[in-house]
């Protein structure tokens, strides 16, 4: 069977990453970015360059986005000649941008009015597993599409889950950033309580690394904090929000979240303390600070 | 150069597991145990079988020994014929038991007070990597004594940590057990707003296994929590006490450890719910049923 | 000087409390509510009936609404032949009901757009102190309308504070409820630790009572607690509100605020209970029923 | 009846101002104090000055003692010729001395081995009510001493409880202080985040103030909170001490206490910023720095 044709939508270093790595493997891919210049890497190797996103959904099987933010997600799809001027029965759209829930129903609901097919699937991971086909979706939507879309996925990504309705694969990823804010929460406790007891950090970490919570988390930040090392790779204002949300969500579904709790406070400590842009492990200078 | 003739006091499920690959690897191990027929099957693989701890500490190299709680580990060294009467200048006592850091500290002062040369090694691990030699040993002490017993260290285990002053192995188990607490009531919390949020519990695990948050403990104990196996591995009421002690520890030092203090309470509330005896991950049960 | 002429929208309980007292104070008051016979009670003390407040506001110096909620607010402002229809240059808008900031300032916007003059006063005490004239007003917004008021305050309250600009209002009754529900979760906790170590309730209420923390909440809940008595002053499900509300608050500001976190989260306990519509002292048989 | 012969032991602030009172009400009262300078004020007022504990408690009816702390009471029992020389059977010795529950059970034990008669009494209250009159007793041992006592516990102070077997003084005390401790954090997060908010701070104190949670802690510490006036009243190291007491005794019985718990860890912030000799108020200046 033949290929799709697969349109891509925002070129930033995600999408370039993703759409680079479907023209490796063999697809036609047509392109789009608000910016036209950074769509020229692709090109050189072989993408069509299309002027607006009615352009590219018109001409694809199936058309991704990666954008930024929820307000540009929202550009993309609502503005002009955006995906919806282009939209028609049986054309697929597949929004691997980070958003809200509420935003990922306003777009699935938009596209089905007009008889669109329609998949969010934001992705755990960051521009190293992009590079290397290593990512992780979170999908949900319509399942037809997401089984469509798998040749694509295997190409950009190492698994594919598909969660339901559209909406779970944004609560999932509150979910999973929910633990991960408790997780670095509880890094920077044990970090500070041993090293003021007298034990070496590192071999703090070295322990760790050897027992039942050895996590990659710990192996790639556990260092860089022992350094004061904070270039952010997620940035802690970022995890507060959704650590916040997470506990909106605790809220709404009346589920008590104390840990959740405890570690939003912290990390507004952190951010309190003008460290809301670093990475989100610096809330481990904030715990180390309490102490005099 | 010749093996070191090695005695080991405590035949219980661990000693008796490590001083059976001692046997294996060539050493000369001579056995007590407070009941002598634990020593039958050691006897069989080679082991000489001694009456007083003080008889093993006078014949061999060096001793090692693996009690069930501190009060076993101070009867065993103060006790009548203990290791106390039979230590003298040079003879080294290497004490694997799990004690706080006062009753380590206490029995490295006597031992140290005849002239002995004293360890304290506590494992991270338990029964299957006790079999394998894949324990890690948390030594502090003297670390002449530590370099000495390496090879014994090394078919026991898989990695040795000398950590400094007698109570740093201690302090460390403390760390990292505390660390370990935070962690599981971390994963209670995710699970159980996922799974209220209309998300898969097996969803979760996987994603949670697919990225930086990926453990063993979060892989083991995952699956269990959702089908409510709580065979204890590591007591609820074990988990509680050591995040206990180190907010303790914590206190000493004027170091505020707020996530701790908050899994504190969980596992607090999981022992005043009966589940104490149950393994530490039963804390999800008592997450859950904050909501009715 | 002649007294103003008064206009009440909202003949609830404290509408009607409060109006009554300024009709018997001797102010000539027009009164309207949507279901006319609530109105009766106050014709048959002397009250003027209106049909819209279009008309009070048109034919009144100051016309005050009690409301109660925001929606309600906003429908007798915004709605036909509403506030808004009849304001005009100099009319005086004083609105005592209990609204969020953002309804208080968009109401404040309206009213100003059409140079009318508006003050938000939503006031402190229930029934009994409406009755008695001992209500406390949290006033913000024109502070000459606030001293031109304060005449009415005096009738129907025993103290007002002006807090600054529109909103103020708003965030000093969730900065004072979010106070109120650290209190009760701190007295349940000490009721129930207390009880539990063999302490008598009742003698735990009168050493507070003897002390430093003596104060009217312990005073008239601290009885019913022990009682098992938890008819809605207050109810949770409100009380646990307001705490959201200010660590949103916190939130944007950046404030860490670790014991409302937690009260918020033993709140959300007794909301998951199914205690929500019970008085907000019920988190205390959340807090009692963590212990088996 | 003739008035019982009194014997006071230790002539700090308190006991100076309670025997002070004894005299004036009438009493024959005889003083003893380690350094004996300071019983001269007594003698002035007609006061006998003894040698001795022993020679107090042979000599007197009814023996009270105050002393600093645990180890000074147990100074003044054990001690050479302390209390216990003296004591026999029907003699009457009560302790008005803030000590922990293992201390004043051990001096129990010992009196009543001799077949002495023993109450604990610590008070609540400071100089200006001991001064007064207005201490309040926490009694608890032997109920028939505790009556005999009224007519001097009525000479200083207002109100005295009898709550039962040896034990109950201090864990009342326990008790009240763990919710004090989390009231003056509750205070200091509505003041910080209120102060935020754009209130004034004297806004939030005088609007507490009229309402539900009015008490004499917030008149007495809000103002100087705001002031930055910090003079100890009660150190905040011993606060945080009671709470961390008071979570212990939860611990024992397993009673779950999240805002204990969330307290102590900011009253230990405090301790690490080094204002442990400071008022325990000063919490306040920790949650404000939280955010930079």
């Amino acid at each position: 069977m033949a290929k799709p044709s697969i349109g891509y939508l925002g070129m930033g270093i995600m999408g370039t990453a993703m759409s680079g790595r479907l023209i490796d493997a063999g697809f036609k891919v047509t392109v789009w970015n608000r910016s036209v210049e950074k769509c020229k890497p692709l090109e050189l190797k072989g993408a069509k360059v299309a002027k607006t996103p009615k352009e590219v959904i018109e001409s694809c099987d199936i058309t991704f986005a990666c954008t930024s933010d929820p307000s540009s997600a929202r550009e993309v799809v609502f503005g002009h000649d955006g995906v919806l001027a282009g939209i028609s029965a049986g054309r697929k759209y597949i929004d691997i941008s980070t958003v809200d829930e509420d935003t990922a129903k306003e777009i699935a609901k938009a596209i089905t009015a007009k008889d669109g097919i329609f998949l969010e699937a934001p992705v755990s991971g960051s521009k190293g597993p992009a590079l290397q086909g290593q990512l992780v979706f979170l999908a949900a939507g319509r399942k037809d599409l997401c089984d469509e879309a798998e040749e694509c996925f295997k190409v950009m990504g190492k698994r594919t889950f598909f969660l339901g309705d559209v909406g779970a694969g944004a609560r999932m990823k509150l979910v999973v950033n929910m633990v991960m804010g408790i997780n670095i929460c509880a890094l920077s406790e044990g970090l500070a309580v041993g090293t003021e007891a007298g034990l070496q950090g590192k071999d703090i970490l070295d322990v760790l690394s050897e027992g039942a919570l050895n996590c990659p988390m710990y192996g790639l930040k556990g260092p860089k904090m022992l350094a004061g090392d904070y270039d952010p790779a997620f940035p802690l204002k970022h995890q507060q929000k959704d650590v916040r949300l997470a506990l909106g969500l605790g809220d709404q579904l009346g589920q008590p979240l104390p840990l959740a709790a405890a570690a939003n406070e912290a990390l507004k400590a952190g951010r309190a303390a003008g460290y809301g842009d670093d990475d989100m492990s610096k809330v481990f200078e904030t715990v180390k600070k309490a102490k005099k």
